[in-house]
């Protein structure tokens, strides 16, 4: 069945009937003639569209009905092409892909048709040939999970991996992610591995590769130019724009949120334009200051998850606080409203919160703009409690950061410093 | 002190050496002339500026440096000018401007220089003068509290006000509101008061009246434009646009979100334009439904605020959700990441709430965008466990409308089905 995989009905009988496998090299004659590689289908669809994977990295959908002919190319030709193509690059710089799993790893293995996130050199190097062009591209599997199943465990590996390589001579470092949690898995990076010599890129994929709106060829294009090209170091979140389906955004892995659910332009860096803009002849960069505020690589891989992300709302009970004490939790971060604020019958559990010495830092579930205690009586009285204002930093941002700074230091007081320093232009 | 509330130094100075007194009308000659009312400053702010209300609504800040001459204009020309307005508004609208607190309530009672919210009607239309032209402002203080003061028995005294007036001839209702829970408070009323024979707006503002950039005199009378022009049923958020300063727009109160902490166009519909965009000379509709499933009024003004809002994110400990069945609640809207997902480690105590008969629901911590559970298995493991994807419900609504389900059902099914039947345009 995997030689047809997702194909079903009208379009699979016609599939056989040409002996056009998922993986072949096909040429359709239709209303134009298409040249690339069927790619399967994934996601429930209509049994009346073929989708191949176009040479320019972009996927099209074919109704079957308007096909003509289908060719399948003999695969020497293309292995031939490819291997050329493998030696002329040698002298291009070397990139290393970390697979982690997620639509981008999974679905860009189309040429077997599993689901399983392999993403071998050669498989990504025949998947988006324009890669072989631009980069000599070595890749590994780190693990294979959907980024909403990924713990900070997985961000240690990551970390741990990234680590040992950072004498290499790779340019750059692509970590294929799903996109549910890309963000957090950024933040972390930022900060346990600050000065990091070379940049690094994490990509996803918005839409699996056998949609025709895929966008996880031109993601991957997009970084591998950008940490070729780019000379910065830093941790980026890079994805489709909303604005264009020509342009890749590189976020900075610290102010990057994924706002919309399922649109290819989702991530969207929060008060500011993103670091750089791709697009296919041009780097376009936006960013003033580095992102690490220091320039030495000074890797920090502790963690302790023992903190707790508080979404204040009208009629939250503060018992859910006072059980966090209970359960051993060192450090809360609120999502206040507005610029920073929590109702008044919140007072006595934060009260005793800091009196056993838990960190209370404040964020706004407001997402854009900056905490600001100061303005309020209310904001007033939370800092007289003994709450500290995270700034602009994003919550979720804030959330990983006081895992890494709980894990980085000895006591509360060397933990707030960490809060409050900028490690990663999370300020 | 109060007749300078908050001015010092050189301003204070100069206002009484010119005997001019907060709440005072006045002409200073500068640049220009300027004439309007002597408003106090309550945020911290330099003593070199003095703040004048303009007929126009808006508030300019003057250098005293610049200033060559203060007039203190007697205020019996003011209180004829007023008494012969309010005589002459006998024939237009009725509108109740209901006060519960917030920037706009307490900031625009300038001629006492004190911070009580209290918005008498002849101390509004002295405010803002342009309000007795559209309509005649009947004003009653309900509350006086900042918006994350307000709880649930809040929401509730808003609801059965409005119900004790559903058969008065008020063509509208504006509510004065601070902006920190105003989503919230205007989601509760929007379920509560489902058919409400008036449409009903509520109000806030983003900068408080002393300072030039308010936005408070706006707002106020865009909204009570809306409300006498418009001829819909619904309740609407109006607000500040971001894009023009001349611009107000007024949003679903289900569809709402406050989506910066300060700027003035914090506000925003998620996932479409606002409902209405009110201008000096027009109000465009870009509603196309009704805002209300249900033309009939029918209040149902209960609700149990045993609910808890759960945003997922990587290292969340499942214990946090263990004990909240321990403290008996009865519902969870989970904030999950992506198309509405948790981790595998949530599994097991999701699984033993659904036991309970906990009702769970899913919403995206993405905020924009639908919630789709069958694209992924991991989706498809949270729907076998019991939880219910809330589509496009933004999660405070999800919050909001779990407490009302479930304070006007008899059971979990009961609650189920009223969380997803659209009643207010929330889907």
């Amino acid at each position: 069945m995997s030689e047809f995989r997702g194909y079903s009905g009208k379009s699979l009988s016609l599939l056989k009937e040409n002996n056009a496998k998922v993986g072949d090299s096909i040429k359709i004659t239709s209303d134009l003639t298409y040249t690339g590689i069927l790619m399967p289908r994934y996601e429930s669809g209509d049994d009346s569209h073929i989708i191949l994977k176009l040479k320019s990295g972009y996927n099209v959908g074919i109704n079957i009905n308007e096909i003509q002919k289908i060719e399948v190319i003999p695969s020497q030709e293309i292995k031939s092409e490819h291997v050329e193509k493998q030696k002329e690059n040698l002298s291009l710089p070397k990139i290393l892909l970390i697979s982690t799993g997620g639509t981008i790893a999974s679905k860009v293995d189309y040429r077997t048709g599993a689901v399983t996130p392999a993403l071998s050199a050669s498989e990504l190097n025949e998947a988006v040939p324009e890669l072989a062009k631009i980069a000599n591209i070595d890749s590994e599997v780190l693990f294979s999970e959907y980024s909403e199943n990924l713990q900070p465990e997985h961000w240690l590996k990551i970390a741990e991996k990234l680590d040992s390589i950072s004498n290499s001579d790779y340019a750059g470092i692509i970590i294929a992610h799903g996109t549910d949690t890309m963000h957090y898995t950024s933040s972390f990076l930022s900060f346990a591995l600050s000065g990091f010599p070379v940049p690094i890129a994490l990509v996803g994929s918005q839409r699996s590769s056998d949609r025709p709106s895929s966008d996880a060829a031109l993601n991957l294009i997009a970084a591998t130019k950008f940490l070729t090209e780019s000379n910065v170091k830093g941790i980026f979140v890079v994805m489709h724009n909303n604005a264009s389906d020509e342009t890749v955004v590189c976020h900075k892995g610290t102010r990057v949120r994924k706002n919309h659910t399922s649109k290819r332009g989702a991530f969207e860096t929060m008060g500011d334009d993103p670091a750089f803009i791709i697009t296919e002849n041009k780097i376009k960069k936006n960013m003033g200051d580095d992102f690490f505020k220091n320039t030495k690589y000074e890797p920090k891989l502790r963690l302790d998850t023992k903190v707790s992300l508080v979404k204040y709302h009208p009629g939250y009970d503060p018992k859910q606080v006072e059980n966090l004490t209970k359960l051993g939790f060192k450090a809360i971060i609120f999502e206040g409203t507005g610029l920073g604020h929590v109702g008044k019958t919140m007072y006595n559990v934060i009260k005793d919160a800091k009196k056993q010495g838990i960190f209370l830092g404040m964020t706004s579930q407001c997402l854009d703009g900056s905490v600001r205690m100061t303005v309020y009586d209310s904001g007033r009285d939370l800092l007289d409690l003994g709450i500290i204002p995270l700034e602009n930093m994003i919550s979720e941002t804030a959330l990983v950061k006081a895992m890494w700074s709980l894990g980085n230091s000895s006591n509360i007081e060397e933990m707030q410093a960490l809060m409050l320093k900028n490690i990663a232009s999370e300020f």
